[in-house]
Order: structure tokens, then C-alpha cells, then sequence
């Protein structure tokens, strides 16, 4: 009796979702100790201690009616003034608060951005491996998702394949860096020639196609590496970010959109955005959240631990024998699949309750995800586990 | 160069939020004081003090990446199961955690069952005067709204017209009760004659027709009065709750849905209910408010400032020669226009600083919305001035 499109996404339900289940069960039944989660993006990091001293002020000092009330579906002005000015400091861009939109996290705001622009049948191109909710969110709008196919060699777009299937029909492009699910950071050099495809593509089509740039990992990298900002290469850009990595505060769902002057029909964009947010029936960002992050806008983000992480499981991982490219960036390896079917090595991995993702869920088969936002500790007891694996693999053939 | 859908939502905004915009710029103008802005649902009164103090003990005893880490998207089972219990002991019921649904407000919550519920061409009935913004979240998902006419002797829904609307494409009926904007509460004989008109329906079309009570005023009503509770007159009932006003909390967004167990295809139901959660982009209700909520379960609302108010603003517009039902709950007049075209009476209310809604907002026109959610000053002050606004209009006829 429910909808068919709703059962189906019920039928075919997040294998990550699933999994997070899964790893709370195994948990029960052998202790936390035993059981070692990679499936999830969600941060064993805590907050940064302040962020709980400034939600404390706010409460102390500000009034409860402002703290906890409505505001412009847009957010607070206080705040997206704020965040914009921070942006302008740190990327050389000339926004004010009517270029940001407060947001239920990325995913929120990927949706107000998608439903602003799209209408049936128009296409939005990702590129794979890519996180796969993408899919879910272009189809609530009617969209059609078109898969740029991966280079498993660096992980870099391929570009000759995204010019190729640029049409008349494509109205945004998703891009997604620091990757998930591969950790790496797209190079200005594969951003600028982005740009120029793009910008071939519009003047061949006489249309506008805008590039989401979903940026929920930006502050997590690693080695100093450079992440480019996509609104200083290319015009179109709008920017999805959320506080849930960088602030550790998935569950709250607080972030923004960037929506620059520049854009075509930006007043169109801004306003269908906010209105996209409001019947959508998120309504507003999180009040309480939002004066939060205004305040935490210079507060220095410690990738040490996940780093130290990345590092010994880079490491185990490559003398067990297991292959892939090192992460630049977020908090994810995404590792070649000893057995060609990555859905059947996964289901290897949890008899040594190795709880891991299949690269078919960010459509890029034969590669596995593991998400190493966990305990040092976890990474190190599992690795000897690892190495059995990959020696089970190796007996079969 | 947007969705063309949205598009003409940015042309037809909502009237309400304009008039939240337009307030604000009034006040800059005009100070505070000189500015009666009864646009918004927006509640004066602050929550109540321990609020701040539970949010405190949370951040100080809980461990920081539960409090704002990831949970189940249907939220934390903790959290559900106090919701359940809470119910069964109010209302009598045998619900469980598998019942509750943590959502981003009502707003939220009905989204999310609308979108698990609709295939597009799939009838959603209400009845006038209701929230305007029920068309908009019907229309997300393609469904068509079916609007039964206001009764305006009474405004408890019109049930012969009521049967006469259902069809075998009947999905949905929405019941909003507290009302906004007429703060009528359906009684007891209305539901139990309403179950009796949707049971036949069902039998007749052969179909299931879930009955979703939004309830966001369920605890702002005076003089003891008794609102129904409507699982417990028809089976197939979907709550939606928001704490947005009893705790007033309205720039949180924390609420849920109840989807109880006997509800035709309630697996299906749930589960398509935490999918759509999921894909629409909540992920889930913001964490820290969920953890609130739950320790807020037996806080005692106190409704006194609000009927203050109704009781002011009540006498003063009836000795004013304003006509309208008494309201029984929520914080709204909803008044019959002293001319024939609300929109003109209202237009005609700012050059006294006042700010009101057309009913037309509501499909209702002919009346006018003043929410007195607003400080017992603000309504004092008001009250000769729209003494005068009548007499103005008297002076024209």
C-alpha cells in the first residue's frame, strides 16, 4: 500500500544503513572488543571540547526565544554573516549572508540544491566511485543520475568519459572532495580542466549547469595537501558543507550552502532554495546548532588521530598484501578486493567480525570501503584479522 | 533556468513567512513597541527553564559522540521507547519503540510519511481552513490535495462533504486538531463520526486510507478541555508530534511520528518511513534535542500566559464588534474580516502596525489569522487600534 518508489528503497535498502545494524548486533553478541565496525563515517573523534563550553554560554547568555525560535527559513543572518566572512578569509571570495544558506546537514542541503534545480528527466552526472545516497536524492526529484565510470588507477574524474556525456538534459554535476569513498583530494589540475569541460558543454548547449560541490570532508587532510574551492574555477558552483566530520557532530545535522552571486539566475537559485528548505519540512537548520558553529568558525581542526590511523592501517593493510591508493583526505581506504566479488568478500570479512562496505554501493565493484573514523585500538586488533582474510582468499584460488 | 515547480512556489510564497519578513522590517522602522506582529506561530513564552538545565547535565554526564553522534535514523532507541511509554501511559495504548519515529519537527514528520505513503496521483484529503503548507508538502510527492469547504458556524470539519470527497484514490487525510488557525479542537462525537465515515470508505474502495493527525498543539489547550486521541478511534492513524510549541522549541525542529502496529502494512509503513527519513535528507532528528525531549516527557506545560491572552485578545475584539469561535486550544483567533476580502483587511491592518494572515492563507477567505503567541503587552497595546481598523471600515461601507 505504500508508495512503489519507497518500496523499492526498502527492498534495496542502504547497505551501509544495514550494516551499522549489523555491527550494533554483533556488538551484543561478542563485546564491543571483538567486533571491529568499519562501515560507518561516523566519527569516534569527540567534538572539540569547546564545543560544549559554547553551547553552555549560549544557553547562559543569550535568550531562549532567540536561542530555540524561528528564524528566516534561510538561518539565522547573524550567522550566515558570519560564515561568510570566514569563507571570504580563507578563500579569497567576496560573499555575504545572502550567499549562504543554513542547512540539516549536507545531505539536507543537497536535497534544498537539487530540488531548487531540478525538473523530470533532467540528469545529474556523478562520478564513481561515488556515495551512494547521490542516487536516492536525484531520484527524489524526479532526476536522472548518469555514472561517470571510475579510473581505478588515481581515482581522478575521467574527464574524457564526463565530456562525453554532458547532454542538453544535464543541469547539475555532483563532485565530491576529499572523496568518499576513496579519500582522495581531486587536484586543481583536474578541477580546472573540469571547469573548461563545463564551460564547453553550457556554450554547446545554451545552458546552465551547476557544479554541487559536496564538501562535508574539507577540513579532514592529511600532509597539508591543498583541497582547490570549486567557486574560484568555475562560475556555477554552489557548495554543500556540514559540521559532521570537521566538528564531529553528525546527529546534529548542521551545515550550509554556498550560493554565490555569480551563478546564473542566482536570485532564482537563493530563492527557490529557501523555499525548497522550508516545504521540504526541514523548515530552518537547527537553531541552537547554528549560533554553535558561529562561534567554532577558527577553531583548529586536530586531524592527528585519524592521520595516526590512516597510517597503520595504510600500512598493515599494504604489507598483508591488500592494494590501494593512499588516502589524501576524509577517513576512508578504499581497498581492491582480494576476490573479484567485493558483496562476497565482505560477507568473508564478518567471520572475523570485520565489518567493511562493497564497493558496489558507490557503484565501483571490486573494491571494498573502510572507514577508519574509529579507535586506534580497533585498527590495530584487527589487522592481524585482516591478514587471515586476505590468506583465506589466497587458499581458495 | 530552476525547476519550474519551483519556480512558481518562489512567485506564490508564503504569505505567513512574507509577513514574518515583513514584520521584521516594520519593527526596524518603527521600534518594537509600535509594531503588533500576530503573523507567526512563533512562541513568546521561553521554554520552560529546566530545558536549559537538562541540556547542561547532558553535555556534562553523556559521552560527547553519543550526544551528537550518529544513531538508528529513526533515532535513539532510548529515546523512542521513553516517547512510547509515555503515550501508553497518557493515552492508553500499547506502543513500543518500533512505534516512534524521531523526526525534524511535524514539518519533518510529515514529509517523511507523505513521501512513504504517495504515488503520484494519490488523493490527500483536509479541511478548511487548514495549514497552507499541506498543499505544498502533498504536491513534494505528486499527490493532489482535496480540500473539504469550512463549516464557519463551528469549524469542526464538514463530514457529509467529507464522504462525498473520498475516493478509491483516497491515500491520506490530514486532521489538525488543536486547529491552526481556528484553535477549534474536533470533540470526541466529530472523530468517532469521521472513523465511521473513513471505515466505510475503506470497505467501499477496498483501499487503506491512513487518518494523520497533526498534532503539534495537543498541549495548549484551556479550560481542561479534551482532545481526542485518534488512534484510539481509528485504526489505521499516523501521529505527527513537534515539541516546537509545547516546549517551545520551534527553531530545533524536534518531533516524531507514532506509526502504531496495527496500521494496515506496518512493516512496510516503518520501514518506508525511516527510508524516506534517510533519502530526504534528515538522516535523522537532531541528536542533542532527541536526548532533551526524552527527559522532558513529564514536564507540566503551562498554558496560563497563552490563555491570558486568548482571553484578552478574545473579549477585546468581540467588544470591538469582531466576530469569531472562541478558541478552545493552540494560540490563534481565527476572525471573520470585518470586509468581504481578507487580503485588502489585512493590507489594511499594517497602517496600523498590525500584522495579521488573510484566511485565504488557509483556503479560507473571508477570515483573518491572529496568533497571540506574542507578549500580553503586544495585545494591550493592539486593541484600540483594532478598534479603530473596524471603525474604519465601517466608515467606508
Amino acid at each position: 500500500m505504500i508508495s512503489k518508489k519507497i518500496k523499492e528503497h526498502v527492498l534495496g535498502s542502504s547497505l551501509i544503513r544495514a550494516m551499522f545494524e549489523e555491527g550494533k548486533k554483533m556488538t551484543e553478541l561478542y563485546g564491543a572488543d571483538d567486533v571491529h565496525d568499519f562501515s560507518l563515517g561516523n566519527p569516534n573523534t569527540p567534538p572539540p571540547p569547546v564545543v560544549n563550553e559554547i553551547v553552555g554560554d549560549i544557553l547562559k547568555n543569550e535568550k531562549p526565544t532567540y536561542v530555540h525560535g524561528y528564524m528566516n527559513n534561510a538561518g539565522h543572518e547573524s550567522v550566515r554573516a558570519a560564515i561568510a566572512a570566514s569563507a571570504n578569509k580563507r578563500f579569497g571570495t567576496n560573499f555575504g549572508q545572502n550567499n549562504i544558506l543554513m542547512t540539516v546537514g549536507a545531505a539536507g542541503g543537497l536535497n534544498v540544491i537539487l530540488k531548487t534545480l531540478l525538473d523530470p528527466e533532467d540528469e545529474v552526472v556523478v562520478f564513481a566511485p561515488f556515495f551512494g545516497e547521490y542516487r536516492a536524492y536525484t531520484g527524489n526529484y524526479g532526476g536522472n543520475l548518469v555514472v561517470v565510470s571510475a579510473n581505478t588507477e588515481t581515482f581522478q574524474p575521467n574527464l574524457k568519459e564526463f565530456e562525453e556525456k554532458l547532454t542538453a538534459k544535464t543541469k547539475a554535476v555532483i563532485v565530491n572532495s576529499p572523496n568518499n569513498p576513496t579519500g582522495v583530494i581531486y587536484s586543481e589540475s583536474t578541477i580546472k580542466d573540469m571547469a573548461q569541460v563545463l564551460g564547453r558543454a553550457q556554450e554547446k548547449f545554451g545552458t546552465s549547469i551547476y557544479l554541487i560541490a559536496d564538501e562535508p570532508y574539507r577540513e579532514l587532510v592529511y600532509d597539508g595537501d591543498f583541497v582547490p574551492y570549486l567557486p574560484n574555477y568555475y562560475k556555477n558552483t554552489i557548495v554543500g558543507y556540514s559540521y559532521s566530520k570537521s566538528l564531529s557532530l553528525p546527529g546534529e545535522r548542521i551545515g550550509y550552502l554556498v550560493i554565490p552571486s555569480e551563478v546564473d539566475d542566482y536570485e532564482d537559485v537563493l530563492n527557490g532554495a529557501i523555499v525548497s528548505n522550508r516545504i521540504s519540512g526541514f523548515v530552518n537548520a537547527p537553531s541552537l546548532q547554528q549560533l554553535l558553529v558561529a562561534k567554532c568558525l577558527d577553531v583548529e581542526i586536530d586531524v592527528s588521530g585519524y592521520n595516526k590511523n590512516r597510517e597503520a592501517l595504510y600500512q598493515g593493510l599494504s604489507e598483508a598484501g591488500y592494494e590501494c591508493v593512499k588516502p589524501q583526505g576524509a577517513f576512508y581506504l578504499f581497498v581492491k578486493s582480494p576476490i573479484e566479488n567485493d558483496v562476497k568478500f565482505c560477507e568473508m570479512a564478518k567471520k572475523y567480525h570485520i565489518l567493511i562496505v562493497p564497493g558496489a554501493a558507490f557503484t565501483c565493484p571490486g573494491y571494498v570501503r573502510i572507514a577508519y573514523c574509529v579507535a586506534y585500538e580497533t585498527i590495530i586488533a584487527a589487522l592481524p584479522k585482516f591478514k587471515k582474510l586476505i590468506d583465506e582468499t589466497r587458499q581458495k584460488q
